[in-house]
């Protein structure tokens, strides 16, 4: 049977509810399990589990490596809005502002040892193979952060940086977590590999219309405030393209907004997407997210596997695609 | 042949030299290096290989395992020294004092994974029971530093949490490296068990050995100032114990003096020092060090193997234990 994204989510809040954690010291294993009880769509785990779930009936042999994915992405978002001084986390208070800074690396580096004794948990005979792939991803997810916490200080972020950026930070777990169900379901290596690459445009796919969806999201549906990018300054895609596309008086008034200390709010996003406007970059950058759409699409395609099992990921992706938050 | 730990530290100094870090993101991988250069003594590979050496003469197979420990090792001083805002780190500026807090908290994130790549290297038929162990340590040294934080703003710091800290904190790691060494030389489990417990005995009485050298270490030979725990009222085992058996008159001035914001530091110095020779802590300390000796030389006698395979490890203990810095 082909299980809805719907009903993994709820497995995967199960399983995680369940994870064997240790209890002292508290101050350690606490802010964990808070975090883990935030919740979400779980769509890295998710992602996973549907993986095996194209050619096997069996996802209970991926729940531990779907899990290892889920922790460390939870582990990476404590320690990233820790560095970046984010207050909010899924509308609760993130870590280190619930107890403290120290609590929030050292609980953040317990949390990667955890995804570790998840991830050892597969196939003895898959172990050293899913472990060099979860190595290897998790080391660029750090490389990707770094970039992005690189790039807030550079003005003359090129496109292609970006877009690896984003590739490093958001895309390669997705991949990885998909590349795993795969080979846990004794995939041929072409087809893991196609599922990799399906992750990666999709993950590409969904940073970008992040980027977008910040400018010009419907404030009825989308949950944060709209312009909070611009308000931050933050190198998005249609601000590294704005800085490189934008002439003379433009430029001026753009590089006016992005290093003014002192400003209206609204006055400055209206500004700025004026400028967007101008150069066409919403229209752009949907674009560029068809293109990485349309070439998920066609992984996907490839795999040798009947259509009627492939259903719930062409729509998972198509949801992600047309979504308005 | 059994390697002398100085032709060992050497070769494992060549070995990190080589180590094949990325060079992209630099503000990652720079303070990588930076730390894995600063030097020491290299005890805990160091242990490791000697472990494989008292069964085996190629000690080349355990050299992954070994530098896995001395990366995770760094990693724990990294973010340690942030936690507890350290200045220096073997005469050298810490990672976050020479970059920033966010370069240490994320290339320390990115030496864990370094260091979990490396012990993917062992044996892969070896894998899953190392990589386990490697976990389990992991996490508790986390739990240790966690615990030593936790106790900064406590008085009621019972012995045996104390004792407990540090056996997480800095014995499990020692033991650990032994047993791995153990294990990819193919020893027997009680003989791969009693060098575990080496460790801890050694490691307990090398951690008592700092706590005492701070107080009563010869200025000439003692790298750093005597006295600096008692300065930042470090939860130490003889402060811990002061605070226990010290009554009327005395705990009350030990309590000021702990709780006092503005003093003259030789004072306090000299004032904790005279309580705690009142209370006898230098003699009772050097006895659980010696106890913990003992007990170290216990485990290493049990090991089946001849006499002059153990000579090195015998040493190293001993060398350990009469140290004066």
């Amino acid at each position: 049977m082909i299980y809805t994204p719907s009903t993994l989510t709820e497995k995967i809040d199960e399983a995680i509810a369940k994870l064997p954690l240790k209890t002292e010291p508290q101050t350690l294993f606490e802010p964990i399990k808070y975090i883990l009880s935030l919740g979400g769509k779980r769509l890295r785990p998710v992602l996973t589990l549907m993986a095996t779930n194209l050619f096997s009936n069996d996802i209970k042999q991926t729940m531990e490596a779907a899990l290892a994915i889920e922790v460390f992405h939870n582990f990476s978002l404590l320690h990233d809005d820790l560095m970046d001084r984010s207050e909010l986390r899924r509308g609760q208070k993130t870590v280190h502002k619930k107890w403290n800074d120290n609590v929030a690396i050292l609980s953040g580096d317990a949390m990667l040892i955890e995804a570790y004794k998840l991830i050892a948990k597969v196939p003895q005979n898959l172990l050293p193979e899913i472990l060099e792939l979860f190595s290897q991803t998790a080391l660029e997810v750090c490389e990707g952060q770094q970039f992005d916490m690189d790039f807030e200080t550079r003005l003359n972020v090129t496109e292609a940086e970006y877009l690896n950026m984003i590739r490093l930070k958001t895309a390669v777990l997705l991949a990885c977590g998909l590349k795993i169900g795969a080979i846990i379901a004794k995939v041929p290596e072409p087809d893991a590999d196609l599922l990799y690459q399906f992750g990666i445009n999709i993950g590409l796919a969904f940073q970008l219309k992040d980027d977008l969806l910040d400018v010009y999201g419907d404030p009825k549906t989308f949950g944060k405030k709209i312009g909070g990018d611009i308000l931050c300054n933050k190198k998005t895609y249609l601000l590294i393209k704005a800085l490189k596309n934008s002439r003379g008086k433009q430029k001026t008034e753009l590089l006016g907004w992005i290093t003014a200390s002192d400003f209206d709010p609204e006055s400055k996003i209206n500004a700025v997407k004026k400028i967007y406007n101008e150069l066409n970059l919403g229209k752009i950058t949907q674009n560029l997210i068809e293109n990485y759409y349309l070439a998920a699409l066609d992984c996907l395609s490839g795999i040798e596997v009947g259509d009627d099992k492939k259903k719930e990921l062409f729509s998972l992706a198509e949801n992600l695609m047309y979504r308005e938050k």
